[in-house]
């Protein structure tokens, strides 16, 4: 089945905003095998969206899925736009607008403003078609089959054109494909490795299961971090999950101790959970990254319960007077150096009187630094028993370098905290 | 003159990433009063985008902006495909096989791999139509009239496409329509106004001055600070900023204070230099925003000059024993208070030997804290002569708290550095 995408809104054609709609349903799309034959964007005219429909079904689409221009203002006219391309007229659906008065009349009672009468627009429906439930908003979908196709009215808004996919849209369109309705996915989180080491060390046995297309394997790379997701098709959620494990079992095995977390897990949850589960706590220490360690940190909520705090020492002198690196091991070794990763990371933890102090310390550019090169990074790990020190060589520019840091910062504690002291593979 | 724009790759399609370009090229149009009619994405192949291409032409365009499909590889196919629709054969132009061949051979020279014969595939043009110089890049665009129209191709990488849009199709463009080919902007930097207090700020006699299209006024929010974007189209740059300047004077002075920078400056940079010019530096002491105010500063290279560090104190004690906070005053008035503000940015300045010490504690959430609520945000600043403070109520989730309370704390700095004492407007 040719599918069409339609974004409708002029804020799309001027550049306010990206059609990031479009590039969500085209990732779904083709994870059922549904890839989107051609993505369009038009204005706010009834004119247009007429023009913009019936050229997709010109072109033998088979569903064409709408998002925007169905809230209640002067300009959602998508309404108007299939009804025009449909040669049919719109109703106002008696069902909905009571359904539209309770929802408003509850908002009225709770001092919301009154709610003017055009809102009562989003009741309205092309004759032939049906309503699609709006489960995070106001605006109810549409689906409407004619000219030989079905076409899907979605709103703009991306957590309601999601939640609407999701529920109605993606299950009645696998259905009329005749294909198993739900899709599951799996994504395997892994760090220390880069993305190109992680698609070799699954090249093998993993490959040879999922060689069909069901479950399909994707490698997502991002911020230093590579994402493998396993997707399944099938009849339920439970028979997707049994397509998905054999994979995952040799994943898991091939990936070894790169995998840190699977599905909505964050580097920084794992850290701060495996703290709180050993009932200790953390203190950093940067240089290069300036913050951007603590800052990730303290993004998690919640994160009080382990993190006990940081120290951003970018002045070299800053190091020895506030974490108490020797001017001796400065003088000798310099500021970017394992033995100042070492004395600084021992240094967090004692002023901060934490479990582990981490540090880093490193050049990331645009100049090179006591003459060691752009992307030279050296990580200090503190505990109770000593200090553990790692040289890192990171690519890219000044943020990438700073991320990269981070994430390696994070992945040397995450190893440590896993029980194995925190050597790498 | 109706635009069109045609973006080609399955990788849009299938949403391994977002049109970006669309967006971009969206607005640049609407800047020079070209709004783009419609806007497509259309999958690697010959006969989708000679469809494509014939579709917009149908529609009454006249002219069509591909982006995409130029490279050497197999799958790009823009040439073929406008070839197709125009319906001429493809001819490799000698001038451009040469100049290939010679940046090969440079490239080459310097150690680079061999060149597959394929990549000669980026010298064929179709018949008829006229090479664009690639200023970013090998892959030269072309320009082509047919069926009534001019049609654009230009490479889907974002900054050759934005080089050679630049550079040649947008002058090109404004000639055919018989405009003024220099558009110029001018953005004004705002921080500590919301964004409807500077449109209204500016809505008497700014709006006066720019009534007509042209220069035209813009409001972009983001991140807590609010951009004022004037646009001005002419013959020449000096004749467009003679055109701005007097919008931009009135601005100014509506937006007074308020203003920190224009074009590129950030709040980051525009602070950083005032201290660097007065040969001061500072220090930070963070709770709620735990790194992100020192991850900000570090983030511009050469920060090192003026920032000498700072220190994360999330947890409460951290805050006595590190920065010095009277434990009577964390009783009496709680880690959340002026009063800790205070001692926090006195105990960082004094610790990191700075000339300034800025502080912030607040409740990024998502739980109230001490019985203050979400976004209850105070600030301390401390120099040689004593303390201010500042409360500041922000509103969102998290990371807006987080993000909003680190702009707060940079525009206090501003403000006291432009050499007013630090009062707000």
């Amino acid at each position: 089945m040719r599918v069409e995408l339609i974004a409708v809104g002029d804020e799309l054609l001027y550049g306010d905003i990206v059609n990031g709609n479009a590039a969500w349903l085209g990732r779904e799309l083709a994870d059922v095998g549904l890839p989107v034959a051609m993505s369009t964007v038009v204005g706010d005219t009834t004119k247009l969206i007429a023009e913009a429909s019936r050229g997709a079904l010109a072109r033998g689409s088979g569903a064409v899925l709408f998002t925007g221009g169905i809230g209640p203002t002067q300009d959602d006219l998508t309404r108007e736009g299939i009804a025009a391309a449909a040669g049919v007229a719109l109703h106002r659906d008696p069902g909905l607008e009571s359904a539209l008065r309770e929802a408003f009349g509850a908002r009225i009672a709770r001092g919301g403003p009154r709610v003017p009468e055009m809102n009562y627009r989003q009741a309205d429906l092309p004759d032939g078609a049906s309503p699609l439930p709006n489960p995070a908003g106001t605006a109810p979908g549409i689906v409407f089959e004619f000219g030989g196709a079905v076409s899907y009215l979605m709103p703009g808004v991306p957590h309601e054109m999601k939640a609407m996919f999701a529920q109605s849209v993606l299950p009645d369109l696998l259905a009329r494909v005749g294909q198993p309705s739900v899709v599951v996915h799996r994504v395997l989180r892994t760090a220390g490795m880069w993305e190109s080491a992680v698609a070799e060390a699954l090249a093998g046995e993993v490959t040879r299961l999922a060689p069909v297309g069901n479950p399909t394997i994707a490698f997502l790379a991002s911020g230093g971090q590579t994402r493998v997701r396993i997707s399944a098709r099938a009849r339920d959620r439970a028979s997707a999950l049994a397509l998905i494990e054999p994979v995952e079992t040799a994943a898991r095995a091939a990936l070894g101790r790169a995998l840190y977390g699977v599905d909505g897990a964050s580097l920084e949850s794992v850290v701060l959970d495996a703290l709180r589960a050993r009932g200790e706590t953390l203190a950093v220490a940067e240089s290069l990254t300036g913050g951007l360690l603590a800052a990730r940190i303290t993004d998690v909520p919640g994160a009080s319960a382990a993190f006990r705090g940081g120290v951003v020492t970018y002045a070299t002198d800053a190091k020895a007077s506030l974490l108490g690196v020797p001017a001796g091991v400065l003088d000798a070794h310099g500021a970017v150096s394992a033995e100042t990763a070492a004395a600084m990371a021992s240094g967090a933890r004692e002023l901060l009187g934490a479990s582990y102090g981490l540090a880093l310390t490193g050049v990331a550019g645009p100049d090179e630094q006591e003459g060691k090169p752009v992307g030279t990074v050296y990580l200090g790990l503190a505990d109770e028993t000593g200090v553990t020190t790692r040289l890192v060589k990171l690519p890219g520019g000044r943020e990438q370098i700073r991320t990269y840091a981070a994430v390696q910062a994070l992945d040397l504690l995450r190893r440590k905290l896993d029980g194995r002291g925190g050597t790498p593979d």
